[in-house]
């Protein structure tokens, strides 16, 4: 069994010598032009070409949740593409959207910028009950945030495409619930995989539905939110605040009106970052049960587009 | 049926009204030099002048779960002091700690600095299991913070003067096992009592033990760490940081050496504050059950001291 590793800018070495343990059978070597053809490709962010020069491939096995970025390519017709499932990511995800959450619940930010500049002050304690919390997408990732928000006892509903149960989170699903689960939300936590159904999803259409003093956190793709519309409905007060891990083009370019906004907390796409060690072990393990004839979880609808 | 109220600098009449309200039956009035006396006393911050003319108290009612303040004065015999419990401080301080230890473990104020000098670069992630917690006192807000904490998948040790048992927590008791607990502990969260044997015990001796690269969140009490241990363990590198909700003297004074410490994250004890619907809720509810002779939580063995 041959396998190709494209890591675009990271390190591939590491990368292959984890993989190489967990599959010592394997034949595995960094894609490169005029690379021999392979039965499986371990992916992150491959160009067209790699395709174009590899028509035996069997598993594309991607090393992060998101494949947008691969539905605009083309893959050999029988390779299937396959997307990580957690590995680590969903506890991050919910560390991540937990303390952006409770920093914006309970004016933590506040406090530390007024001992900073040595001032003891307070403001009013506000109600949980107030602050409703609303997460778009409940799949892996989303469900795990859910709970984790659910377990500091806000009120969590979620939304998706298609119906799911989780214990603890009001459930919406589909089109004709999205203005109820909207209206009923004030901090909205954007985890929806990117397609041309969702992207551009966060517009003023949307975010203005939300309860007045409402706050987005968007650890999704940046895609999924109209830039422009986000910061006229943060200046104009309706939205108290925003914490944004993604943007339409990483790095956030120069000039983007994102930077240094009085209301935008950002970080580079650091929410859930890619663990080497639950990565290999998954996609190994997902690469012996596939030459096996093994169902394998994660298998990529592309008409769906996640 | 008489009650008075003492608020120390908090505003009384809201907190008369629901009570009030909560007790219909009763007389109720703010504490006053000169107060005719009353069968329960309901108070923050009180002073001795108010116990010594007020013989006939039979329950004292701290409006905090800290009891520490009353332990320098002398209360009517009789009485028994009673600390409030839970009342939505619990889910606050799980709150509290957790975004504290998630920003620690996982750079975000570095992520969030860099972005807003508008760079954008990364910190190899660092591993879950080089981050064990360890929480010293396991009452109701140690416990409940324990398990939050655990909810994130950390390995979570907990430290208490008695035996406890909690799921998916490592407990640790009595002072044959405090130092095996700090020297298995990176991150050490404070919830003790302040008590005679609990002042000072984040000293040099305690906090020198901890896993190098050390780091310390308070919200117990400020008389819980020796100051200048502290920064010196922050100065000499053995520890890497520290978030202080909780100080020696309150507001913490100006000249205080925590001020502007690099290493340092500070707020103005507010990690847990005091709500008052629960707090009159719980208080009202045991005055009731104490008029009845039936058996109330939260009533201080002075001896222990908490």
């Amino acid at each position: 069994m041959r396998i190709i590793f494209y890591g675009n800018h990271n390190k591939s070495a590491p990368w292959i010598a984890a993989l190489q343990a967990a599959l010592p059978g394997a034949e595995i070597e960094a894609w490169h032009p005029g690379a021999a053809p392979a039965d499986h490709a371990v992916l992150w962010g491959p160009p067209q070409q790699l395709f174009d020069e590899q028509p035996r491939l069997r598993g594309v096995f991607n090393m992060g949740a998101g494949v947008d970025a691969f539905l605009h390519l083309k893959l050999p017709p029988q390779a299937v593409l396959v997307r990580l499932e957690d590995a680590g990511m969903a506890t991050q995800m919910a560390e991540y959207v937990c303390q952006a959450v409770i920093r914006h619940f309970r004016d933590i930010d506040f406090y530390e910028r007024e001992m900073e500049q040595g001032r003891w002050s307070f403001r009013k304690p506000l109600a949980r009950s107030d602050f409703p919390v609303g997460v778009m997408g409940l799949g892996v990732l989303g469900s795990r945030v859910a709970q984790a928000v659910a377990h500091f006892d806000f009120p969590v509903a979620g939304w998706s495409r298609s119906r799911h149960e989780i214990e603890g989170v009001r459930c919406h699903w589909g089109a004709d619930q999205l203005d109820e689960f909207l209206a009923a939300t004030r901090i909205l936590v954007c985890l929806l995989p990117l397609t041309p159904q969702t992207e551009n999803i966060l517009s003023r259409a949307t975010l203005s539905k939300l309860r007045p003093g409402g706050y987005l956190v968007n650890v999704a793709r940046g895609a999924h939110v109209v830039d422009e519309d986000l910061v006229a409905l943060l200046d104009e007060g309706h939205l108290a605040g925003a914490t944004l891990d993604v943007f339409r083009t990483e790095p956030l370019p120069q000039g983007h009106p994102f930077w240094n906004h009085p209301k935008i907390v950002m970080t580079p796409h650091a929410s859930a970052r890619t663990l080497r060690e639950e990565t290999v072990a998954q996609i190994a393990r997902k690469i012996v049960a596939f030459e096996r004839g093994e169902a394998i979880g994660g298998i990529v609808d592309t008409g769906r587009g996640y």
